[in-house]
């Protein structure tokens, strides 16, 4: 159905009513919808996209005042025929839309509006932002990059302003086969690509093993972005449930018997969005059972170095021997984003494929970005820049905590997390965090919405709060403005009390 | 059928028998090939792989010889079953790559090795080389660069180190949309997606549009790394033979009736390899049949800027008004490779799915390369840097003419290119440029074999030789040494002369 595809952007200044009707009236207009097309039922449709029903009537009678479409009494409201071009219209008369009207699969597929939605407003330094998983924009070391780049070029010359090999520069591929190894991870220079950022390195791993129909385990709640590229692909994310150290795996055997996943793919330490840190013994069982069914995993370890306190544990890539799990990093969200350099680490048979999808896809990422970034490694840069910015972090992260132990009702969870670059808050069951989205929004305040971390819809009582990237003061009245909003909404009676004991249980 | 992807790489120093055999032995170790399976006969296999039959046999000759596969005189060959190992074998013992037998048809269907090849052997700065469309390396404005990117961190700060807005760098879309303003274009800074090379550009237009098992037209022949991803899609491209004026719309017609194509790729300007221009009748022809027949069409123009004689034609952009073409251009031919930075300009339905699939794909492109490429424009440095590379691009070329008119033997043809980096020379039908190839390579002349660029393996006949990055000297002395190849290789008679004739006939 045509208006399957309609999500309400709840980021918009828009009203939802608005974005329905115009929705409606580029299909009709593009031709999508044909006259005599009847649209659903106003019940429906507010189900379907979790709107009040008003607001659907709301915006169906725009329609009607528009003449777009007409309402039957008992029967529904039909799209009106237009009046039709005539045949001997010029070309140039034609609107260009009616030209396309038939896209691939894969962007027909890819609009849930999840990463779009974050990655605009994460960009667009509104008010207090709690949003994206950002490094704080004023630690970014513009100055010491700065030399290196400068080093990069005068030593590099025009060799780096060429084409270069498509799995990356290779003294930075040693670089970081170098780190691996130094985390304990079997891996040499050969099997380690660049990428243009992990949302790249993921894409083509999920491109590598996934066919349109095919199956893949995740974490659920789980990483937007993933969710993303596997509707672009048509491929199903099955999400298995965790506990407070990750994904059970007595769950994850049940879901590989049930589904026959190409893959399986976990972030597991400091889970997108939920913070979690899967214990090792976890992660031998984890390993255990993929191994049993002869399952890959994907290792997004995106918040790698940002641990602000206990111990480092080892990756699945290094428990495993670098056999069977594909690990993905990046160096965005540990020392800058805009220079877009991630990696990947894959078994020989999988890193060919990679690196050939690579070459398709871009030919290569740019060798005077990895040449200025293994100079600013090689003078300690990173080292460097990790000493000044986790106690950032920690002290943000403390802010926070403290902040919502003072300002959140009680009832409402969050997580302590001991790395990365947010933390996850969960509200009663029927709690509405779009909603609260909008009402936020508009007092300054921005969040990223839990739903949009989930697969089937849920989640809408979550929300991801990111301490990283503000100050402590925008922290503590960001906090405290959402707090207010919160117990301005917080449910009366032990209904809610109950429903929130049960759906607030760590989801994992 | 699993050797249905074996491919001789002509490029490798590997022989094509060992090559073969190498193929055959990993397939039956990673369980592609099972035991008994029956291996194609030895006639078949060599007609599939272009190679001599006693290639094949000497393939199978020596799998024979290590036991791999065993052969019955009168039935055939078969795979032979290998000890198996025992249910109690560790996890260790068992090679990773017997988990890795199901990657997605995107990967499979991309192994068809021309991209690679080409890029490849480009990139690895071997003999004297006329492979690659590629600006030359000593002309990279190098210091010009480096202070505009010192500028460009200066003034940018952490802006352009953090995320950016995933359609690209505000300022260099303006630039670029300007551009093709001043070039007659209609078209705004909101229709331009900054990409990683034309390549990404490309490919991200093609998914866009294009499922597997649908069609899209080519100019028969075209650009490798287009094909590949056709490949990768698992789309259908129908070649349509052109003249001297590039693509016949009569053709073009017939071509668009009989397979009902998504799109229609095209390079009206320097075409990639035969270098033909598209007149300016020939474009509007070509933009009436694809109006008839709704059918958007993708105009890669990317040798834009670097025309070395004769008078620029309007893009089919600009002809048709930016409606229904997609126009792609990139820096990396006309600047410098190594920033990846390329565009697409689109109407806004296909613009719109064009950012959300970037955004899938890498997020966006490096702000800081953005802001670096936008100064350097601000201070003139690109028409500066054509103003001094086109004259010695115009020398290469009639350099190469030159050596190409005193070498080749009389009856092989060559364009004379009036833009773009590389001619493309025609030989007798039944020369044998991969061999040439191999012959060319051990004396240390590298060249682009004709077949690559070809969607149904022809063209063996023809090859592509790049002028612009070889040094005249380079190219005098590479050319008579493909010149003396070429006459020892000469077919005798008047049979070949006749086969020139006809199969040397200009394919468009």
């Amino acid at each position: 159905m045509i208006l399957g595809r309609l999500k309400i952007d709840w980021d918009s200044s828009v009203p939802a009513y608005r974005q329905i009707s115009g929705y409606v009236r580029a299909a009709v207009e593009d031709g999508r919808l044909e006259p005599g097309h009847r649209l659903p039922a106003t019940r429906d449709l507010a189900r379907q996209l979790g709107v009040n029903r008003n607001t659907v009537v709301a915006a169906y009678d725009a329609l009607v005042a528009e003449g777009c479409v007409r309402s039957h009494t008992g029967r529904g409201t039909f799209v009106v025929p237009r009046p039709t071009a005539t045949e001997s219209s010029t070309p140039s008369a034609e609107p260009a839309s009616t030209w396309f009207t038939a896209f691939s699969r894969t962007v027909e597929g890819a609009t849930d509006g999840g990463l779009q939605s974050i990655y605009r407003l994460a960009i667009s330094g509104e008010g207090i932002s709690f949003v994206g998983s950002y490094p704080a924009n004023e630690t970014i070391p513009v100055e010491r990059f700065g030399r290196a780049m400068a080093r990069a070029i005068e030593e590099g010359g025009s060799q780096i302003l060429a084409y270069g090999a498509t799995a990356g520069f290779s003294p930075l591929r040693e670089s970081i086969a170098a780190d691996l190894r130094a985390k304990g991870a079997t891996v040499d220079t050969g099997q380690i690509l660049v990428t243009s950022g992990a949302q790249q390195a993921l894409e083509l791993v999920f491109r590598t093993f996934l066919d349109r129909g095919d199956s893949v385990i995740i974490e659920e709640p789980t990483y937007t972005g993933a969710l993303t590229v596997f509707g672009a692909i048509g491929a199903r994310a099955v999400g298995v449930p965790g506990d407070d150290q990750g994904l059970r795996p007595d769950l994850l055997e049940i879901a590989l018997q049930r589904n026959r996943p190409k893959l399986i793919y976990v972030q597991p330490t400091f889970q997108n969005p939920t913070t979690c840190v899967m214990g090792r013994e976890r992660r031998e069982q984890l390993l255990e059972v993929a191994r049993r069914h002869r399952c890959p995993v994907v290792e997004d370890d995106w918040a790698g170095d940002l641990r602000l306190g206990g111990e480092d544990l080892p990756s699945l890539y290094a428990l495993d021997g670098g056999r069977h799990v594909i690990h993905v990093g990046t160096f965005s969200k540990k020392l800058m984003p805009g220079l877009r350099i991630g990696w990947v680490a894959a078994p020989q048979p999988v890193y060919s494929r990679l690196v050939e999808l690579k070459r398709i896809e871009d030919c290569g990422t740019s060798p005077l970005l990895q040449k200025a970034l293994h100079v600013f490694l090689q003078e300690n840069g990173l080292s460097d820049h990790l000493r000044r910015v986790l106690p950032i972090y920690r002290e943000r992260r403390d802010t926070m905590l403290d902040a919502l132990q003072r300002h959140l009702p009680e009832g409402a969870q969050w997580t302590r997390p001991v790395g990365g670059l947010f933390l996850w808050v969960t509200l009663p069951g029927d709690f509405d965090g779009n909603e609260l989205f909008v009402a936020a929004r508009q007092k300054g305040v921005l969040f990223s919405r839990g739903e949009l971390f989930h697969s089937n819809g849920q989640g809408r009582n979550s929300m991801r709060l990111t301490y990283s990237a503000a100050s402590p003061s925008q922290i503590e009245s960001g906090v405290a403005i959402l707090g207010e909003l919160i117990r301005e909404r917080w449910p009366r009676g032990g209904d809610a009390t109950r429903r929130s004991a049960v759906e607030a249980m760590p989801i994992f």
